[in-house]
């Protein structure tokens, strides 16, 4: 099995999904706070392009609407997309479901639905990635969600930190250019993850946007090491072990 | 003024490329090979996508061809794509003009248009690049052609090479995550970039293709310092000193 990176949902129309696992990737948010959501007792969640779409689901089903825009929560919805929103004992978000839009994690999603399966990767999960990669025995590409069509340091030293994770278990991680240089990342950010990322311009900006309690959040790796998110039909759902 | 790094022709959407100076990078071979053409008397190169509108070049203007497909040369052209079919003293090159296609740089080139100005970087001529931006006082984007639209691994750490040298002559070369990671990346493979690019497996793969001649003479740094090409109008020349 290979493990390859795609730094950019742009960069999908190059890459073959069938037959592959796609690890879709927003660390700072998106997908830590999906896999925070159903950590935190979320019944499934159906991410969202569009704010209007977001908005209507949540008018039509009742569920909880989570959404934002450049960084900020977007006005008129129940949460942000910060992973503290449901974390909040006040509010508790257990056996709800959750619409989501954000900026750039649906849009990666919704790109990679043509692979085999399709699961949500952050920090907070990483073994529970690692543990199904290893079920699957299937070719896994991380697919990064990035920043507004861009390449983005915090999607892609995860895609390294997977590829580290995989080597050891039989997964060629070094068979393309993009894994080999999110692996040379992942080995210059692992001593301080927070420290290395703390270089990028849009992860400091992110943290002037909110707390930078968020950034910290979603560098817990394996804080949540038995949650995979996976796409079934038309939602993310738990997968049942 | 800002230097960024665009990793793939098909991210370059998401760039503004107005008033900047757009480096176009094809480190094997492409624009190794147009420089090395420079260098050796090569009067003008038109870079073409196709082979039939490079063979119709050559028939309607007595030019000299060179294609390459996958890495090969194509047949029916006067030349390959290896810098040294341009260093042959039994077939001199100088005084006449050259019709290039390739698999990649071409469409990286065609692409990068609508920048202020155009111009080709490799290894050979760094020292050249680097005294235009300074001389230009421009943002700088440097175009990767990459592998079938990925990301590649001699053209990023060119841009990392580049970010390096403008570094102290006052660009910000981290405001930028692709930036920022070129150069992470350049920094691992500065001390001997040879043995660092062939942990590619695609450059691997080239090397088996030809002789690896061609993948030595192309990480020559410095080779050519004073050649730069130049897009004026509809072929690269070289820049009058």
């Amino acid at each position: 099995m290979k493990l390859d990176v795609c730094f950019s949902p742009e960069l999908l129309p190059s890459y073959d999904l069938r037959g592959r696992v796609a690890v879709v990737v927003d660390i700072l948010r998106a997908t830590s706070t999906i896999v925070t959501a159903l950590a935190a007792g979320v019944t499934h969640v159906f991410p969202v392009a569009g704010l209007d779409e977001c908005a209507a689901l949540g008018r039509a089903t009742g569920c909880l609407t989570a959404a934002e825009r450049d960084g900020l929560p977007a006005p008129g919805f129940d949460l942000g997309n910060s992973p503290f929103g449901f974390l909040n004992p006040a509010r508790p978000v257990r056996g709800r479901a959750l619409a989501i839009s954000t900026t750039n994690g649906t849009q990666a999603l919704r790109r990679a639905l043509a692979a085999e399966a399709v699961v949500i990767g952050s920090f907070l999960n990483l073994a529970a990635v690692v543990a199904f990669a290893r079920q699957q025995q299937r070719d896994v590409l991380v697919v990064c969600a990035g920043w507004k069509g861009q390449f983005c340091l915090e999607d892609s030293v995860f895609g390294g930190a997977l590829a580290a994770r995989l080597a050891p278990l039989g997964f060629d991680v070094r068979s393309s250019d993009a894994a080999l240089a999110a692996l040379h990342l992942w080995e210059q950010a692992a001593p301080d993850p927070a420290a290395y990322l703390l270089q990028s311009a849009h992860v400091r900006r992110l943290n002037s946007l909110e707390a930078s309690e968020d950034f910290e959040f979603c560098l817990n790796i394996d804080a949540y090491p038995d949650v995979l998110p996976l796409w079934q039909e038309d939602r993310l759902v738990l997968l049942e072990k």
